[in-house]
């Protein structure tokens, strides 16, 4: 990558993904050899919002390469609580780490984050803003199943505040992908996002129904549906109900279909999906290792694709 | 041991709990060639309910043995406040780990996420349940100190409750202990655990007080009595009181007593007990580091004792 | 050093401190060298009261050493909250660790814990007493732009309150500084601290402007006036307002001024302070590193100095 900050998905090109996704191919064909490469290196993980797995995944791809990780700990116990600015505090902890994961509820603090401080910054979630390493192993998984191009792809379920398809849909404008939105019509994506997708010269359909369209996916991405959307409890039942998929829905799908999830799921995808061939949120969620290894040594490496 | 996972003592037989305890008294003598053993792997602590001892120890033994620990933090802050299920979460943790070491409100818990994963997985308490390791540091202090043969134990506090006390009792049918319970009638041991031990031709004797039969005690044992068993406080303090135990109750026992304690304790030893050769519930508490890097060791090195 | 804790400032002679600051400018000066100094070693971090940048640089500095920490975690998640004691806590965690970090707000608590365990104990402050780590920092910033010989130093804020104040103030007596203690009135240095810089012949003046005494000063270091102490807000504002300072009251400053912080600011130093060369609080910051790399390095490693 030719930047020392990672702070939105599309700030990437397509020869920096295919970089970063070189190099966890690399890393996942041969971990033994990455083991050390880091020791004596520190990761400051900033989390200022609760986080499990993307701090997990972190924490392990750093210890997987062989560095240290400190931790701010909670923000009720940070000194945040004492008034301190996000700048103050980015720029102490950089006397400590090697380099910055942050998540922050303000969309924009990554960047912002970036430009007070010397060591590489990862944006690990800005509010409704970035959270690129999440695309980056959206976008490795799909590539170890399919590869990226002449893809088509659904992405299903709540497409107006989800940062991760959004995300996701704007990185894949980078391949030849087609792309079929499925929502309903209260949660469709946000104009401006259909508005960049059109420009970049993607090619997108909207849905409100999975059925039309499953047969011709590659892979169908769901997303959860929350609860706190709706002022009515009724409405969010029965709209979250038509976006449920189970064993019997994929039916219809292609032998080779991949279903994906950023996770959590609550209801979206049936416990009998698991155990389907189309199932591959778990081994999503556990490529965030070698995917965030590897842009952790090509920031700390200083590497330039 | 012959198991992948670490669920409860009672799957542990008579020449399982000796090749842990050998490989814990091993590691005692010679931690310096455990030191750089598991260099690489990654233990993952997954605590849905608070604990200090338990947790440190762990994360102690693994690092002793040159691994290092991932941290699912507080569940206020995971993605279990999303409403994952348990079944979710270990699945994507595993991803991440070479074992988990589990705490979980749900009786069960640990059994049931043992078979959604393929990574070892160790029960560090499982509600009402079991919690093995606990277990098998407090064999190994008696046998450090006494052998397991032909052993006198009294046990004494709240045994209704206490799950480390069931364990504890189950684990010594395996050798032929003497054990004496000790309690107020109302926190006597559960029939169906006096029953079990019976089965198992266990010599067992009960007990309201404790004077009788403390001099023939090779260990006494002290569990806490917990405040929120007694609706009424002056009740609790009554009871309370007579099941405390100070350096001048002592002076009918053997001098070679042993006085363990799960800890933490409240007011059931009093501190001048501290300073007698009696005490041994820091060595206790200090033995779960060379116990858990024994069953570490056992679990991910793949040994068949 | 002589001892087996760092328990006060006061502890420290000249050699003392001269001993440690000494061992952090050589570790400045080549951190590879020490990278693996301490591997295999392990550092407990007990903090029952919030912390970031203490903790963070503690467990930086034990992680560039090549040693590991374990973290107690937060107070509601501990055994404290079943009523053990303190001396308890310690003796179970000495254990694990071969040395304990404690931050606890009872004033003394370091000394009584250190009495109870054959570990070194680090004091990360105690309530009102002492944090001598901090002043350590403090002192190493200010000798490697100044040196510590004829110093003249102003120490502005909460005087009263602030024992990082105290404790920098009481180490200063050990070389021949000039110290200039500037607050409101209300927040004036304590008479038993006044007493105690006289009885060891400490250069002292009070005042309650900046502006006659800025223009001598080495260093001046700033200290936040906390919300709190006023019963009155509008007081408090009018009070803050007057000992803050920006890059227009320091035009009247020596060019070499020295601008030191503890951290975390709120108001007291504007930011347009940070783009200018007195500026050196997050150097300060930064220097919590090496100084407390050097702590555990002779603590750990037995010197005596």
């Amino acid at each position: 990558m030719r930047q020392d900050h990672l702070i939105t998905a599309t700030q990437l090109s397509r020869p920096d993904i295919e970089a970063v996704l070189d190099r966890a191919r690399e890393i996942d064909g041969s971990r033994e050899a990455f083991e050390q490469r880091y020791s004596g290196s520190v990761l400051a993980l900033c989390f200022f919002e609760p986080s499990t797995r993307t701090k997990m995944s972190f924490e392990t791809a750093a210890k997987r390469l062989g560095a240290e990780t400190i931790d701010m700990g909670s923000i009720e116990s940070s000194s945040v609580k004492k008034g301190e600015s996000l700048a103050d505090t980015v720029r102490v902890i950089e006397g400590y780490a090697d380099a910055l994961v942050l998540r922050h509820p303000s969309e924009g603090s990554a960047k912002m984050a970036s430009e007070f401080v010397d060591v590489p910054v990862i944006n690990a979630g800005d509010g409704a803003g970035q959270h690129p390493s999440q695309t980056l192993l959206d976008l490795h998984t799909i590539r170890e199943r399919h590869g990226l191009d002449d893809l088509t792809i659904g992405i299903m379920g709540d497409l107006k505040y989800g940062r991760t398809v959004h995300s996701l849909a704007s990185a894949l404008t980078n391949f030849d992908a087609t792309q079929h939105f499925i929502s309903p019509e209260s949660l469709r994506l946000p104009r401006s996002v259909r508005f960049d997708l059109h420009e970049s010269g993607a090619q997108v359909r909207e849905h409100t129904e999975l059925d039309a369209v499953l047969p011709e996916l590659d892979v169908l991405y769901v997303t959860r549906i929350q609860r706190e959307r709706f002022p009515d409890e009724n409405e969010y039942h029965q709209i979250a109900g038509e976006y449920r998929i189970d064993a019997d829905t994929l039916s219809a799908a292609d032998p080779d279909l991949t279903v994906m999830h950023p996770l959590p799921r609550v209801d979206e995808i049936a416990a009998d999906v698991d155990e389907t061939s189309h199932a591959r949120y778990f081994e999503q969620a556990h490529n965030g290792v070698p995917v965030r290894m590897a842009l952790l040594d090509m920031l700390l490496g200083g590497d330039a694709a």
